[in-house]
Order: structure tokens, then sequence, then C-alpha cells
């Protein structure tokens, strides 16, 4: 646990930052967050799942969060929450000690003369921000960032170290962009000349841009690549992991979320609220509908209509096993074919 | 559509670039490209399927390409081409609004005194060019990018922004490589120690280089590992997307294509002219005919003699159907060995 | 082969930095390390695999490696090993051309004045440390890299180019981490607040940070989360490869070591010795046993408590085939019922 000296609160200040009601005693410091059967007297808890009330009885936490149900059983002081787990997401932003930068423009920055950047902007050392580009109000760039010419950042965005933005990105206010990310990269779009002698491929290049709304965080690593005509598009509240592919002219609707590893082939629509699990590949020119959930390393060929969970895939087995029932898949259809058979000789 | 104020050609003018007939008054102007049924006035448009001609007596375009055989049905100006969806990927080229990069050293990039750069070659902001690198003519590298001792590049090369190229690797001419990718990491080879105490891997040393043809193309954040003694090569022509991994001493043959994500395990041979889609993985060791053409995520555990097309995995099932038929994948060998016992009990 | 004028030793002093015993002439100048068959006579070459021992006649290598049964079948110099692979792995240490770099804090390096150096640091172009951070004895950071706040290394650790590392990050010693790769980034916790309007979901704030232990090694464009309470832990001897994802929270034991594109969710615990073939993925919240190995591609989605080899996924087949078999996996639990249906029939 990350124990920062100096950075704690007494449980009356949690219940007015969170507006929470305070059951007991408010004045113990808390330090910081644990759970239940790990916390120690610096801490607070929280019950998010009943299965574990009795460890209310055993916690050595010096406060819990807990609905109102429980609020009775607790013999230590409580904030009463109706989802504590949601309250405990919103507490840890009290304990979160990333690094301030300083508001300035390090003297390291190279910037455009053209980029026009709002108030309260910082720009950490060795950034390039290109020609025309605009920076919202209170945007944080940080070290070694780039950001090309005509992109622009809606307020209160934050790229973090070693970002890379193409030219014509838009990213809308309160977007996060961690390390190693690239948007605006090319779409893989290319065309066979049919030559003979030359150059078997003729590039199509990439007219289109990225368009990026609010609240949107992308994690680490993730390539998100420019349009081949029109601009691909990640809507309002879509959250993205690490490492994730999102090919030329995709868009994602509205909080839609998208574990690590998952790779979007060109020109798919995937609508609101879906979830995508670590590694899911996803086919080009489908279409997704809303509340869609696709478990892990699942492979979607096609287009689904149906709201509903989706999987795809083998279980794990011992190896020696599996390559028997792999080979037993290459024979399935002649199997079908022959439980056919047997069954028509059985009608008769 | 990206507009970009004044970028636009009359139709007779990109005729004339294309070198491509043009029917009906070349003197419109055209600001950019679009589907025919997006399209509006100031587009420009093409028809490289049939099942689409139908649009070219509704489309709203300013001009159109086709084949010969519409030409006649076509109401509006006109180029016409044998491959239009060739020749719209060639008109992209006329469109691109790609930043242009200032023909200069940039005085915060820091070259060591022995690197050789030919004419024209423009260096970014922060850029690091270690020693006896060569850079040829017109080599565009852009910002906070980094080319480690002894490296080279051919003629027209762009490493786009936080690019990374390790020592010893050979870019030959007109090679693009996008942001966040590395080429020329250590590949993964280790041998076990067999120590009870101390380290319990040795490392090998990784010895070789990479080298890479003409004409190549790698998209953003891939990895292309060094080869342990001797290079791993990426033949002229190849085109790689994003996220994708090739292990140590692999060697891809001319103008295959690997789309995102794919991952190569070391010294795999792959043929020309493949393409493989997206995540899909790649066994070591092995060889890959030329012309094989592989599906999305799919596995290749052994060597591939014949061109063709390849597949594996299992298709998407709502998840309460997936549980079943997984279960019933561990016990396929069962199933079998049932199928053969009643057909054997038949045959009696 | 990389050939670097100069870089050469005669096998006598091979045997003394290995400490293996020399059989023959020990005045050969070996310039480099080569398989048997296409050794020259600049080259050492070994002997691992009994297979290849006829080689031993035919090689042209100049000197040869191999275990004290093949010493009298040797014709040219040897240096006798009990393991020859092994070896060859240290030898390769000797080879190594890795450009140094000086001893020095290059001047563009932007580096926080609170920080600590241990001796012999070297420090290169644009690179960028934080407040508070501590950098062991003789560790080596290369361009552009980034380290942010209360983060710390230990002696002897190399930061290949462009690495980010976020706050309270720490490495052990001897730790080489190569570039791309973003360590201490945000986990993927997010809570759906239930609002009907507002934000959709709630961001966990990422509270831990992440531990890694001695003699580690990472690839390039990895990712590893910082924990959201308490630590991501990588133990001591660990090797990550290329394009690794590994979520918050995870541990992964002594010595295990993961291939390229292996992608792990959160919290979910890995033995020591163990080995994840490429591509592997692992779900969140479970536990695997010590000296597991998972093949290439594999879907791990429950706890393991075994030792052993495990696999997963559908073997390749020319897609016409495949798209048979897809079928029928759909319909295996049906197969599986009109089987049952059959043996019943036949049993009465």
């Amino acid at each position: 646990m990350a124990f920062i000296p100096g950075q704690s609160f007494t449980l009356a200040e949690i219940a007015s930052a969170l507006d929470l009601e305070l059951r007991g005693d408010g004045g113990c410091n808390i330090f910081s967050i644990a759970p239940l059967h790990l916390a120690t007297e610096k801490d607070i808890s929280f019950l998010s799942n009943a299965k574990y009330a009795e460890q209310l009885t055993t916690t050595a936490a010096a406060a819990v969060i807990v609905t109102p149900e429980y609020s009775d059983a607790c013999k230590i002081p409580a904030l009463i929450a109706d989802n504590p787990y949601l309250a405990f997401a919103r507490l840890t932003a009290l304990y979160d000690d990333l690094p301030g930068q300083k508001q300035e423009i390090h003297p390291s920055a190279v910037i455009a003369d053209s980029a026009i950047m709002g108030g309260g902007v910082s720009i950490g050392a060795n950034v390039v921000i290109g020609e025309d580009v605009v920076l919202g109000v209170n945007c944080v760039i940080e070290a070694n960032t780039v950001v090309a010419a005509r992109s622009s950042l809606g307020d209160n965005c934050r790229l973090r170290a070693n970002v890379t933005i193409y030219h014509n990105v838009r990213l809308g206010k309160n977007v996060t962009i961690h390390s190693g990310t690239v948007i605006g990269s090319d779409g893989f779009g290319n065309v066979p000349t049919g030559e003979k002698t030359g150059r078997f491929w003729q590039k199509i290049h990439q007219l289109g841009g990225v368009l990026i709304g609010d609240d949107v965080e992308v994690g680490a690593n993730t390539c998100i690549d420019r349009g081949a005509l029109d601009d691909t598009i990640i809507e309002n509240g879509v959250l993205i992991d690490n490492l994730v592919h999102i090919a030329h002219g995709c868009i994602i609707g509205e909080n839609t979320a998208l574990a690590a590893c998952v790779a979007m082939a060109g020109s798919t629509y995937i609508g609101k609220r879906c979830t995508f699990g670590g590694g899911v590949g996803i086919a080009g020119h489908i279409s997704i509908a809303d509340d869609v959930h696709i478990t892990g390393m699942a492979m979607v060929t096609g287009t689904i209509k149906e709201a509903g969970q989706y999987s795809s895939g083998t279980g794990l087995l011992p190896a020696r096993q599996w390559r028997k029932s792999a080979v037993r898949f290459s024979q399935l259809d002649s199997m079908h074919q022959r439980l056919r058979k047997i069954e028509k000789h059985i009608e008769k």
C-alpha cells in the first residue's frame, strides 16, 4: 500500500468529500484504503459483497463503507452508501498521489508559434507541439510527448509521457491518454497493383483523422488509426485499455469498454455500453449492437444484432488431452456424417 | 471528410496526374474523395464493385472513376480506368495533407559527429542519432525518434515521431516506420542454467541485426527483434500493421502483408505474397509457402507447403451455447470412440 | 553475421573467459559464432544436439564447443563443456557489440534536483528524471526515456531508449527494460455509476505501484500496470518478451518466462518457473501453480493447481475444411445427445 506521509484525511472529512452519512466517531485518521481482511488501523475498507459480511466483525480497519442494512452490524465507524463499491471508487481520487506537473511551459519544449493554448496549460520537458495545434484550458502534456499539426485537445486533457498524436486528431474534454499510445497512425489500406514488375502494393493514403469524444481514457501502447476518407470515431465515455488496436474507420459507441489487446479490423461499428474482454478480435465491416458483452479472446467474425453475452474458443486442457481433441476437431464433419448414417440405419 | 481550404484540383488536373482518360467537362473543382452514396458536389467518387452501379445514377458526386463499360451509363464527368479502386488509391496521394517537415536539422536534435547524412535530410526536434549512422537522401526523421549507432536508412525513408531504431539495423529505400515502433530490440533467447542457486536463466546476447528491404511500411507500436546470430530479414515490399511482433531470425518474403497484432515466434520463414489476418499467431522454426493466406486469429502451428487459405479457431456463439460446446470439445476423443463402438456394433 | 573489425578473441582467451577445458591449439582467432553447417574458418560453433554430431566432421568452423563424449571425435580445436548450449549462451556476451553510452549526464537531460544518482550512472540525451527518483550505481538510461517522480532503480539497470516509467515504480538490480515499454500505467479499473445522466463510469484511481525484482528483463512495447491498492509484483529472474500486457495487481513468480503478446488480466498469481507461449491469454483473479507450461495462444480461464503442460485452441485447417468443423463445433452438444440416444437404443 502506498503510504504518503501527510496525505491523510479524517473520516469526517471523507464523509464530507463523498457526501455520505457518517455513523460513529469521525475523528480517526485514514491514511489509505484496503480490503477488509488486509486492512490495518490506518485504513478504511468497504463491504461490496454480502459474502464477506462476516469480515465486518474481524477487520482491523479504522472505518468501513457499508450499505444501510449493515450499518447496525458494524462495530467500527462507518460511512453509509447505497453502492459501497462506487463510493470506494470515488474515494480513490482522494488518495491518488499522481505527481503534479508545474503549471509552466518547460523551456525545452518545442512549440509552434501558431499553436493556441488555453489558460493553465502545463507542458513538460521535450514536448513537441506542431503548427495550429489547439490545447484547451488546463491541459497537461507530459514529457517527450508529440502532438502534430492541426490537432486539438479539449479542456482538462492529460497526455502522459511519450504519447504520439498525429495530425488532424481531435480530442474532447477530460481525455486521458497513457504513455506509448499512438493516435492517428495510418490505417492499413493497400491495393494490389497487379503489376509484374514495380511495386506490388499501392498505398491508400489515409485522408481522415481521429475524433475522440469527452471523458475518454486510453491505456498504454494502444493504437488508434486515422480513417481512410472519414474519421475514426471514439464516442463519449469510451474506455480503452493497453495494447488495443483500432483500425481505420471504426466507430465505438458511448461508454463501451475495450480490455487490453482487443484488435478491431477496419470500418466496424460497435454500439453503446458494450464490454470486450482482453484479446478479443473483431472482423472488419461488421456492426455490433448496443449492450453486447464478449468474453476474453473470442473471435467476432460477423455482425451481432442482439444484446447479450458471446464467446468463442476452446477451454484449456492438459496438452496430451488437447492434442486428441484438436485432431477430432478436424474430423468433426465426418463424425457428424457417421452419426447421421447410424441414425438412418436405426430408423430403418 | 478532411476539408483543407485551397487543396483542390480540377478534374482535368486529376486526369493528367493519374494519366486517365477524361469524359465530360474537366473544369469542375474536386476538393475531396467520397463513396458514391455519401459524395457531394465537391467530391470525386469511384465505382469498384458492380453491385453499386445503380448509385451512378443517384450520386451527387461531381465526377466519378469508372471502368470503360460504365462510361456510357455515367451522366457526370468521368475518369476511365481499368481498375477504378487502384486509381482511387493513387488519387489519395494528391489529397494527403500530411504536414510537411522543414528541410532542416532542428537545433534540439543530438547528432553524433560521425553520422553521415545525404542531401535534403530533415531532422525533427529532440531526435537522437548515434555514431556512424547513415541517412540517405531526403530522409525525414520526426520528433523524439532515436536511431542508435551504426544503423542506416536508404533514400526517402520516413521515421515518424517516437520511433526507436536500435544499432546495426539497415533500412532500404522508401521505408516508412510509424510511431512507437521498435526495430532491433533483443530477441527472446535464454537458456536455463540448471543451477540451484544463482541465476536461473542465461541470456543469449543477440548478435545479429535487422535488415529491411525497399518499399516497406511498418505500422505503429510494432516490434521487430534483432537476430540471435544472423539478421532478422524483411524483404522488399512487405507491409506490416500495428502491434505486430516479429521475433529474432524470422524472414518475411517479398510483398507479404501482416495485419495488426500478428505474432511470429523465432526463426520462421514466410514466403512471398502471403497475407495474414489480424491476431494470427505463428509458431517458431517453421516455413510457410508463397501465396498462403491465413484468416484472422488463426494459430499456425506447423509448416505450410501448399498455397491456399487456412483458418483455425471456433466461431462466436452465445455464451450459454458456447459453454456446452466447449465442454464437449474436451470430450471429443471419447465421443469419437463411442461412435466407433456403435459402428462396430452395427457392422456385426 | 555481424562482423566487427578487431573484436576477436583467441580460442585460448575464450577458454579462459568461460573457464572451459581447451583441447588442441588455442591460438586461432575467433571472430564470431555460427551453427556447425554455416560456420567458416573465422567462427566458433557448438554441438548441443546429438543428431547433428555428423556435422563435427564436415564443419568449416575454426573450433567447436562439445561435451566430453565428443572430444575425441573432434578433429578441430575444441572447448569441453557439460552443457555446450549454455556455454554458447555465455560466449555470446563476449561478442555483443551493443554500443556503449558515455558515462556522463547528457546536457540535454532534464533531471530534478531531488533525484539521487549512484556512481557511474550514464544519462542519455533528452532523458527526463522526476523528483525524488533514485538511480543505483552504474545505471544506464538511454535517450528520450522518462522516469517519473519517486521511482527507483537498483544497481546496474539499463533502460533502453523511449522507455516510460511512471511514479512509484521500484526496480531491483540488473534490470533491463527495452524500448517503448511502459511500467506503471493505470490499471483498467472502472465502476458503472448507474447514473442515467452524467458519467457512466467512475474511475478507480490506481494507488499501488509496481515492484520488480532483480535480474529481470522486459522486452519492447510491453505494459505493466500499477496496482489498484497494492503493487503489481514481478519477482526475481522473470523474463518478459515484447508486447506483453500485465494488468494491475498481478504477481509473477521467480524465473517465470512470458513470451510475446501474452496478456494477463488483473489480480492473477503465476507461480515460479512457469513458461507461457506467445499470445497466451490469462483470466483475472486466478492462480497458477509452479512449473506450469502453457502452449502458444492458449486461453487460461481458471486456476491451475497441477504442474504440467496445457493447451487450448484448434489446429490450423484449410479454410474450407475449417468452416465445416466450426459449424459442427456449434452443434457439439446436440451431436453428443444424439450419440447418447443411439447408445440407449442399442442398449435396449
